[in-house]
Parts: structure tokens; C-alpha cells; sequence
């Protein structure tokens, strides 16, 4: 760094744009929009898994998976995620942390195949990548149902949807209320898609679908192969670097292989009364669609806009408000 | 980790395998690739970035930005990345380094905004994200040429690409030569695509272009709006998980504030005798297209394959050769 050069190039930068003013930027856009563009995030939805390493606040999305949402805030009020981990980090994929076991013996182990193993990343690095899995128990004292019903997908009925206004390789996409989000109109059925920062329910093979014991955060390209596949639960809206900066695993899939690699969760809790609060920018909002065009067409530093925008490279805006 | 569970598992994964046995998975495909599908990873092009933290192998892409590479050679030949440094992590977005400055005052500053802020990343940080700039020198003693031409993208002539088969929200999409590419049709030009692990030449704001002094790894979602934009080239094809976990610079664009915060690289050169030697599953093969088909429609953890695959979700194979 040289101070220096770096006065000097912001004068030229200035000089630049005094020359030829460009439109405004997303993030100039976002940081103008009005105060009634942007959604409260309920404390109630915002849970915050804590470690030595930092906090990750994450919203959920209980008009997505109502059934594994309650199973995970039963878990957290049981404080069955206090003193589990973070048990695997494979790159450009997934961080994925797990409760610890209970007396009910739900939570068996760390070894699931919470997501597909990728077969680049697998062959690249030798390794066999044979899935794993998560034993699921029906013993008594579990602090949620043993068996959830699969959330991979819910009515579209009611929900209304901004359109991303691009072509999407995956299905019809968009916005609801600030989620990425994709629809089957034959099905009249949507989901919430997974782009970087969303957060799923670990799952087994089929026929498992998961209990919530097991949560990931994408980290990587988003895996949208996995819409519709896994129950998806809410996104990282803080916090996420300190976890995607985690040394990889070096064992298949990108589990630790001791315990002693695996970063120690503290606490997981609701927020309440003198946590952070965060605003996300309402995808109704007229800010936000002129943030989305903004996106699908930069100008200042790009000489040739894209005219367009893939859903996971949108990232609906998020910000922490001062108390 | 259980390992009776872990064992649990994998003999449930079995009896479901016996009962319906699934088709190859893609990693299953790479593995049994025949040596004719792999295409050797030519060491006069494999530049490798030595650090304390490890080491990442770069595959250059000379038929897409000669007169990068070859000032990248130079600068490589000078010793000039010799005692540069990491300069900024920013998250799910790029790794950045740059060569050390040298008598020709060419490389003045780590400061580029070598790839425009994101926007929502800067919203969150409340960062002014304010880009910063590269100073380009003309002096006497560079060790190639001041200004470069641009080479964003190259005639699509004489170029077979195998089509990637599904929509792609930015371009006509698909590979050569084991390349993620994209093309015009119009203006018959193809482009290297920005996914992860894509490699590129740092610039500052219009009308530079970049001189190969400073360069990027892709570390997040793959951000396509960049192509055309920005000269590509080549792709991290080993090591790169030792750099995407680098703590993330809290300056703005995710700069580290502090020279002591930033990972020194201690050597960059091209392989030689002795080093790893690598394949890339050549896209033109019968495997490559056997293994598109299944990245796109997967089985087995998966109850509903998506069909389609955007170009960065594909992840051209790539394995390491034991000699």
C-alpha cells in the first residue's frame, strides 16, 4: 500500500468522473434508498451462532420451512447447538455445522452427506467422496419430531414475486420480500434458491430429508442443482467471512478429520433486546428495482454492461442499523 | 464424528445402492475418464504462486490473452512477484496480488480497483467503497511494455466449442479446450467466463486496461458481469483453497489495511522438471459430454435433477498426475 498512489489515483478517479458523470452505482443506490425501501428483519427470525471465531447472523425464512424452523428453534431453545461445531468447510460449497447429540439420539453424527459431493473438486483432489450419513433417530426425549416433512418446495399461491428481468438458467426466478427466489408455474409451486450465504438443512440420501440438526451456508458458486432438493431455511444476512474463511477439510466432502480441526460452537440463539438489528431492502420497492437494473447494467468501471443478471449475483441488499 | 454411525451410513447408502442402483455420478465419470480424455497442462503454462500458506497452480490461457502473458513472463523472469504480496481478500468475490514496485515505477500501488466494488457487500460493511486506482508508469526499465492492448475477448474463428446445453443468462455459452467460454455470435468473439477460480488482470477504471502487475483469483460466486470486461487469463487448477480461507481485508473492496495483514509471496515462476504435473478432462472427449449430461440431471442424494447446468456450476475436472 502506498498512500501515495492511492491520493493520486483517487484524484484521478475524481477527475474522471468529473469529466463524464456516471449513473449511479447499485451500492449508490442501496445507501440512497429512502427509509420505507427497507424491511425490518425480525429478531425473532434472526439467529446468531456464535464461536470464537465470530457471529453469524442468520434470517430464516419461516414462510418457507415452518416445520424445520420450529424443529430448529426447539433445538436451539434446548440448547442442543451450544458446544457443537463446525464439522466441515469444503470449498466453493458449503460450511456446515451440527448440534450436539442429545439424549434422544436424533443426532448420531457429523458425517452427512449433507450435499452431494462436487465431482470436480472430488477428482481433483483424489478422493473417493463416498457420502456419508446421518443415522436418524426415533428414540424418546428428542427436543423436535424425529421425521419432518420434506420443505423443498411450497405453494406459490399468494406470494408475489418480483421478476429478475434476465434469463435464468434454472427456472423462473425473482424476488420475494427480499429472498432469491424460483418458481414452477406448472406446479404453481417456489422455493428459495441457493446462492452464496444460503442456508439448507443437512440431509442423507433419500429417502432422509433432514432434522435440522445440521445446517450449511453456501460459500461457493451457488448450487442450484440443490433447489428443490434440500429444505432451505434462511441466509447469512452478517458475519458470513469469519466462516468462509475457515481453513478447508481435508477429509472427503470437506469434514474435518478430528475433532480438534472443527471450530466450537458456543452459543446459538435468538436475537432479542440489545442485539444488532439489520434491514433488508424490500424487493417491492421502487429502490430496488432500480438496484436490480443497476446491477444487469454497470456502468463506471465496466466498458460493456452485461444487459443482464443471474439470480445469485443480484445479492438483495442487507444493512445493520445503528441503534 | 461417530464412527459406528459413519458406518451405519455408508452400509444404509449400500443396501439403498442395491436396491436401485444409481448411474454414474459426475465425479464417477472423471474418475473412469480414459487417459485419451485428459489433456496434459502444458508446464510452460502452469505458473505457480509459492507462499507461506501454500501454493496455487494457475493454468495460463495464452490463446486468449498473449500479450498478458507475456508481459506476465516478464514480470515472472524479473523476479518482480518475488516479495509481492496478497493485497486484498474480498469476500465471495476475488483474491488479489501484486508484484513488488519496481525501477520502472510501473507498479505503484496495490490500491486497484482491480474488480468494481460489489455493491451489496459494501452496503453491509458500510464501507464507502470508494475505488481506489493503479498508477500506470511509463519509465524507462519496465519489464514489458507500459500499456498493453486490451484483449477482454479474441475472434471466435477456427474456435470448436462444445455448447454447454443449456440457456446461460449472459451469453452463448460452453467450452474449449477444457475452458469455460462465451461468445457473440454477432461480432463472431469468444471470452474466457468469470467462474470460480478464473484468473485476471487487475485494471483500474477506463481507459486502463491493466499491465499483468496485478492479478485475481475468483473466490465467490461466478461474476459473469465482469466478462468482456476485464482481461482473463487463466484459472487457479490447484491450491486454491489454501487462498480462498485468507482472512478477508477490512479496508474497503476487502484491501488489507496494513502491509502486515498481507501474505507475502515468496516466489512465482513456471513449472519446470519436478513439479506436479496436471490433465484437464478435455471438453471435445466423449467423457466431458457424459460427464455435462450428468452434472446437469444428478441422481442418487438428488430427488429431482434440475436438468440444465449454468457454465460456472459445470467445474471442467482437473486431476493431478502422480509421476
Amino acid at each position: 500500500m502506498n498512500l501515495l498512489a492511492t491520493f493520486l489515483a483517487a484524484a484521478f478517479s475524481t477527475s474522471l468522473a468529473a469529466a463524464a458523470p456516471a449513473p449511479p452505482s447499485p451500492a449508490d443506490i442501496a445507501a440512497a434508498a429512502p427509509a420505507g425501501a427497507w424491511r425490518t428483519v425480525a429478531p425473532e427470525n434472526l439467529m446468531l451462532v456464535e464461536t470464537p471465531r465470530g457471529t453469524m447472523a442468520i434470517e430464516m425464512a419461516p414462510d418457507f420451512a415452518p416445520a424445520h424452523i420450529a424443529a430448529i428453534r426447539a433445538l436451539v431453545a434446548a440448547g442442543r447447538f451450544d458446544g457443537g461445531a463446525i464439522t466441515r468447510v469444503q470449498d466453493n460449497y458449503v460450511v456446515q455445522w451440527a448440534a450436539r447429540p442429545g439424549p434422544d439420539k436424533v443426532l448420531a453424527s457429523s458425517g452427512a452427506a449433507a450435499v452431494a459431493a462436487d465431482g470436480a473438486a472430488a477428482v481433483a483432489a483424489g478422493s473417493t467422496a463416498a457420502p456419508g450419513g446421518v443415522a436418524v433417530g426415533t428414540g424418546p426425549g428428542a427436543a423436535h419430531p424425529a421425521v419432518l416433512p420434506a420443505e423443498y418446495e411450497r405453494s406459490a399461491r399468494g406470494l408475489k414475486i418480483v421478476r429478475l428481468g434476465s434469463n435464468d438458467t434454472y427456472a423462473r426466478s425473482g424476488f420475494w420480500n427480499g429472498w432469491p427466489v424460483a418458481q414452477d408455474r406448472k406446479t404453481n409451486t417456489a422455493w428459495l434458491a441457493h446462492c452464496y450465504a444460503s442456508v439448507g438443512v443437512g440431509r442423507d440420501d433419500p429417502p432422509d430429508t433432514g432434522d435440522g440438526s445440521e445446517l450449511y451456508a453456501v460459500i461457493g458458486h451457488g448450487p442450484r442443482h440443490l433447489d428443490r432438493n434440500i429444505t432451505m431455511v434462511g441466509r447469512v444476512i452478517d458475519g458470513i467471512a469469519d466462516f468462509s474463511a475457515l481453513p478447508r477439510g481435508t477429509g472427503p466432502l470437506g469434514f474435518y478429520k478430528t475433532p480438534a480441526e472443527q471450530t466450537v460452537i458456543t452459543r446459538v440463539r435468538f436475537a432479542g433486546v440489545g442485539d444488532p438489528r439489520f434491514e433488508v431492502l424490500d424487493s417491492d420497492s421502487p429502490a430496488f428495482a432500480a438496484y436490480l437494473k443497476a446491477r444487469a447494467n454497470r456502468t463506471g468501471f465496466f466498458i460493456r454492461p452485461a444487459g443482464a443478471t443471474d439470480l445469485c449475483n443480484v445479492q438483495v441488499p442487507v444493512r445493520r442499523v445503528t441503534k
